[in-house]
């Protein structure tokens, strides 16, 4: 199978053996699968996370010596089962996506779960085959595009912030940064209802794309301060808005502490942007004003779930977001391209084209 | 009137003024005023936390080359009315406790407020006399000795950072220090029934105290992991148990951090020790484990007025906590004997004594 590989910190193009589906696994052809901004970082950094996360109690045990195949946003069509399968799996040749996880042992549990996209033991999206657990397949509605499919993974993100941000009715909103995450947290909160939503980006691109996934106001932090605006926009209005929860979704140091600095009183932090350093904050901000932090991290299964649902009902439109297509030999060069948010914001791997 | 002085960094004794009390205020007679940590911290480092805090939005404007008379956990009594008050005030001559704060103009509002001992107009009650604002005197019930009711202040912490922190029945609880703080949020946790409260304190003394106040489980962190601790206790053990709410009640740099790799998948950190420093996290951890932090500060009126009717009614018993009762003359060297937890946990100011 062809993959585009991450080996020795570099990312290459070669053949490695066909995946074999086990019991409870089912070996797909790679549609489509995004690139995420983890997968950048990774690249780079992949080493130090690893660790940090094993400090933290993570599961750690990726072996950063070995191949590890990337891509965890994958759409795919079913080409065989393994042995166990029940009846109702999806049949040969249905479209599917499902949640980047697979288990390393029997019966499936957390001891045994792993990340697709991030395991030695088994390739992520970046690859023309995988094998993924049958349990989890989920069949792609009949009209999705494979394309937008492919955005299941990163949509999920936003709703999943979203529920954990335990909104009040109009209660306003203030959006840090506007690439994938941002972006997703925005189209999971126009499903919520009429509030203001204010998203900040330097990017005019970004910009634009926040404002047509529902936005209600853009802000360039390079000419006018997000509070500010918020403040003018929603802090002295109606009940409920004198409050608002600010989503994290840019990732790099400084960003939280600045984020507490400027909270209103009695607020709430929901922290989806992975940083992926360690970070200053000035605990007296968070005192003083008795703020909540609360940080996010993936989905549930009914949230994964739910997100295709939204996509293929037309209740999340993520097709702006997609602005690239790419075959294997360009994963490498696309990783490169990313760093520009003018031109890109999600660029999808077709492996077998 | 006499009173301990913060001047140029040092705390005096000297003779003020008398304090005139004016529209909506009480002049009392100081009967006794415990010595916080925070007012010890407030002596070497006040200048650098009222800059901290002005940049993250608090009030700010405390000069610290003019004179301030600490001391927030008072208990008074009434000698005479400014203009204005209402009949029912608390007649001269009455027992009160009050939340020290105090308005600079009126209506009172919070434009106007300010806080009593960490303020150049308004002495707190490391002085023989002081001014509160008459309609937050709340008379001490009968029975209740004197002393006991200046726990009001520091026990009323305790009870605001537990109700903030909304534990589900049973949930179990590590409190992660057993200064007054820390004690104060153990004698509020026994208030809610029973579950496993784990407290952790490098002090003999100290860990007799948390024992005595409804702690199920001490710690010494020299010799046991905290956290294994809890885990035998309490971890594997019946529904809900599995998390844990842990409280930081120590507020050095590093702590917080500490929770964090430590903390269980979902749990959350109720922040109540108050580190004035930049403090560093690895926000990966928080995320990887969707950790909820909540910073608390303070009370309501209404959990100042419940935890006084607490003492009353002997459900906390806060008189362990008081180790020393001094004169304004010994207040300087009473800040110097609180660096030894063995010795010291709460020294009360006796101004007029």
């Amino acid at each position: 199978v062809k993959a585009a590989v991450l080996r020795a910190g570099e990312l290459v193009v070669d053949t490695l053996p066909d995946p074999q589906p086990g019991p409870l696994q089912t070996l797909v052809r790679t549609l489509a699968c995004g690139i995420c901004g983890s997968d950048l970082h990774f690249v780079h950094h992949g080493r130090r996370l690893t660790e940090l996360s094993a400090e933290g109690g993570g599961r750690g045990g990726l072996d950063h010596e070995q191949d590890i195949v990337m891509g965890h946003e994958f759409v795919a069509e079913v080409l065989e089962h393994g042995p166990g399968s029940a009846a109702s799996a999806p049949a040969v040749g249905s479209v599917v996506v499902s949640m980047p996880i697979m288990f390393t042992a029997l019966p499936p549990g957390p001891e045994n779960v792993t990340a697709v996209g991030y395991s030695n033991e088994f390739n992520g999206g970046y690859a023309e085959m995988m094998r993924l657990f049958t349990p989890m397949l989920l069949t792609v509605p009949n009209g999705l595009p494979v394309d937008h499919a492919a955005l299941t993974e990163p949509m999920a993100v936003g709703l999943h912030a979203v529920n954990r941000a335990n909104l009040a009715p109009g209660e306003s909103v203030i959006v840090h940064g506007c690439g994938p995450v941002g972006l997703a947290v925005i189209a999971a909160l126009q499903l919520l209802g009429e509030r203001t939503i204010v998203a900040a980006d330097f990017s005019p691109a970004r910009r634009a794309l926040a404002a047509r996934l529902g936005a209600t106001v853009v802000v360039d932090p390079a000419v006018d301060d997000v509070w500010d605006v918020w403040q003018r926009e929603a802090g002295s209005s109606s009940a409920g808005s004198s409050t608002v929860v600010q989503f994290e979704a840019i990732g790099v140091q400084g960003m939280l502490n600045r984020l507490m600095q400027r909270a209103p009183r009695h607020s709430r932090i929901v922290v989806v942007g992975v940083c992926m350093e360690l970070d200053t904050i000035t605990p007296i901000w968070g005192i003083n004003k008795e703020l909540n932090l609360q940080f996010v991290l993936g989905y549930t299964a009914e949230e994964f779930s739910a997100t295709l649902g939204h996509l293929a009902e037309g209740r999340i439109d993520g097709s702006p977001l997609i602005t690239g297509r790419v075959g294997l030999d360009q994963v490498s060069s696309s990783f490169a391209s990313l760093a520009n948010p003018e031109q890109h914001v999600k660029i999808l791997v077709h492996p077998n084209q």
